[in-house]
């Protein structure tokens, strides 16, 4: 293993930028295989603003493009952010020019995933985005490596540490979601502009990409089912306790025979369930084979120091020069995306129904759900203070989803009730 | 990426290499990268034995040796076991001749890694063995690979599913080691002889494999402090689960100014952490790093499904011709493994003393504990039934071994004490 020196361009230096110069300024021969790297080159919005990086001896680029382009540059490291635009422009350039690419960029992953493996397969080089799920925790890799040897069947979890720092904090001390992300953006857990997070986009990215790892599908984000936490209300994070669950918000995605469904959801997990009880700011997802049957997976699924580590790990994959396609077929024989009818979906669900304190309010809702096809497997009548009317909260059967809001059309419209009914998923244990 | 096919020699046709020879046959194209591995040749102990797999056309040989070394095998599989003999032989003899190596043998990587590691790469290829550490589950990935941009500092879990499945029996059903070890050996989840996984070995070749992924060490099993769990009493699983833990076999390794310690041990786990929680016979693995934090993995450590997955997995990546060391640095600049002086080990400690019902016997343990510097961290006093004299137990803090040893040899001397007091590891929360 002769050494070599790789000389590597990072675009984007945010604090994710900034560790990884600090590990690979501290630590140039990490990598197991015996190369080297260095940052030679650097992008970012402001050459000026101070720093805790010196970058005084890197060469500056303003236009990442350039910096992708550059001569000096083997390897390009993109940590610019967003599905299109310079991150997207810089990272083609490099491809093309047959560098390795590294990124940590879901959006663009998720957005144009199967075009820009299409473009590194075409030039033989590796585009490798551990980081973009999971931060340091190396799901990606599992996937992309690990369970080739199986089928996997679905995947699910916890990937957006945002949400579930507010859905525990909620949880813990009683405050309602506007309260709690106010704290959250002032402690910087969560941005400024928050939709991307709590609107469940950020998550619905990270499982669109695990999607076609699992499946060897292309990745379709346009094709992703999303309801984010901004909904979710302390009434229903405590009856859901007193149901015997916590609701986090799940991504998963499965295949079945009609397709691919994926999805991200406030969910009703048991609270037994390791997914129940990672807290915080926490990712952990479960992947399920026919084969090795279910590996879980927890840690850090943020922050400077796990991510820039993941980024780390790839550019030390480059130096193997291993040869695989970018997702889990070349991108050439990915299966074209079907998705699943979400009608079709089944499940089990939680209701939870406000109605006016008047008799015959529960047997008006369980004839309606009886016709509907609809079966109870648990039932909570509990008066909650300053609730406006009295919450009815049940927990369904697997129901097909069309048969579920059928019910919560029909239930709507009875005499006690008085707004359409909250419907949350429950996931199976 | 042009398509080739790997012809796969297996030596080992038990429930593993019938699995991996099932999935082969049905799915020669399963791997990403392109190309094709059909196995042409294996080799067992008998060839006349019933097997569920047609091995009517695969040339046989009676010696993996032979197997090994036959000039129409490209790729071998070792799934003899056994540290030495012709497990070892055969896979000498093919990377020798510059063939790739998987392997599930983890007493062979144990006893003979740095070896057979600098045997591989001075004749460029790898040597792999996912399936040696957790079955399906991709630990020594995740060490190899994913944790390179991080410094590890520790990594501890449950990896013998035999042991896991026993505790959690005689937990579950009050049944003491013998008798739950006589039905799992009926039920084909322990071995006739069960020595090495109930006398913690198997699990000790398994975190000296971790270790040297870890910590860039050469894996010294020798070095291992080791363990098992037939002196495990139903009474301390009780007790302990009075004192809100839960006792595993934990097998730990962990790197301090002093050096590395690697260690099996029967634990007490608090009983809401993970590792408490992974019952039956699930394997789970923390690993900490400086950077990363910690992750948390857990899945199914063994059976034939699983671990023919992993095997799989490894022969997937043979393909794609990643050039890395087998451990964490190439097999020449492996540190020597410099071995954490035991005595000097601090960690918390579970004591449980069976006294004669006196008065005095109390006082007289704690003073003796306080003399040595002992103190003390939870206690509880309980009258059992049938235990021959009443049990004081005690959760100490974190103290180092040598000073325990010292307070449990005088604590045996004291007049009330009827026999030496029982020592077991308590896990940090």
């Amino acid at each position: 293993m002769t050494q070599k020196t790789w000389r590597v361009g990072v675009a984007g230096l945010g604090t994710v930028g900034g560790g990884l110069l600090q590990f690979l300024a501290a630590r140039p021969d990490f990598a197991p295989a015996g190369d080297r790297a260095e940052v030679v080159a650097v992008s970012a919005r402001s050459k000026s603003r101070p720093r805790t990086v010196d970058i005084s001896g890197l060469e500056w680029f303003d236009d990442p493009v350039a910096l992708a382009s550059s001569p000096n540059v083997d390897l390009f490291v993109e940590l610019v952010g967003g599905s299109d635009g310079p991150a997207k422009a810089a990272v083609e350039a490099a491809l093309k020019l047959g560098k390795p690419v590294v990124t940590a960029n879901k959006a663009l992953i998720a957005e144009h995933g199967a075009e820009l493996a299409a473009l590194a397969e075409a030039n033989n080089v590796p585009l490798l985005f551990e980081a973009a799920v999971m931060g340091g925790t190396p799901a990606v890799k599992m996937l992309r490596e690990a369970m080739v040897g199986d089928d996997v069947v679905s995947v699910a979890g916890i990937l957006n540490g945002t949400c579930n720092y507010i859905l525990s904090e909620m949880e813990k001390t009683g405050r309602d979601f506007a309260d709690v992300l106010r704290e959250a953006q002032a402690l910087g857990y969560a941005e400024a502009d928050p939709t991307m997070d709590v609107g469940g986009f950020d998550a619905g990215h990270k499982i669109t990409i695990l999607a076609a790892l699992a499946f060897g599908c292309a990745p379709n984000y346009e094709a992703a089912e999303i309801e984010g936490i901004s909904e979710v209300e302390l009434l229903d994070i405590k009856l859901a306790k007193d149901l015997g669950y916590r609701i986090k918000l799940i991504a998963g995605t499965s295949k079945t025979e009609g397709g691919v469904a994926v999805k991200v959801h406030p969910t009703l997990i048991p609270l037994e369930h390791p997914l129940a009880q990672a807290g915080g700011a926490l990712n952990a997802l479960f992947i399920e084979g026919t084969r090795i049957g279910r590996i879980f997976i927890q840690g850090p699924g943020a922050g400077a120091g796990p991510t820039a580590a993941a980024v780390a790990a790839d550019i030390a994959d480059v130096m193997t020069k291993a040869v695989r396609p970018v997702f889990q077929a070349p991108a050439g024989a990915l299966k074209p995306f079907v998705a699943v009818d979400p009608a079709k979906s089944v499940g089990k669900a939680y209701l939870r129904i406000m109605v006016r304190d008047v008799p015959g309010a529960i047997a008006a809702i369980s004839e309606t759900l009886a016709e509907c096809g609809v079966s109870i497997d648990a039932f909570l009548q509990k008066p909650v203070e300053g609730a406006g009317g009295v919450p009815i909260v049940l927990v369904t059967h697997a129901t097909p989803e069309s048969k579920l809001l059928d019910a919560i059309s029909r239930i709507e419209k009875l005499q006690a009730v008085l707004e359409r009914p909250r419907l949350l998923r429950v996931a199976r244990s």
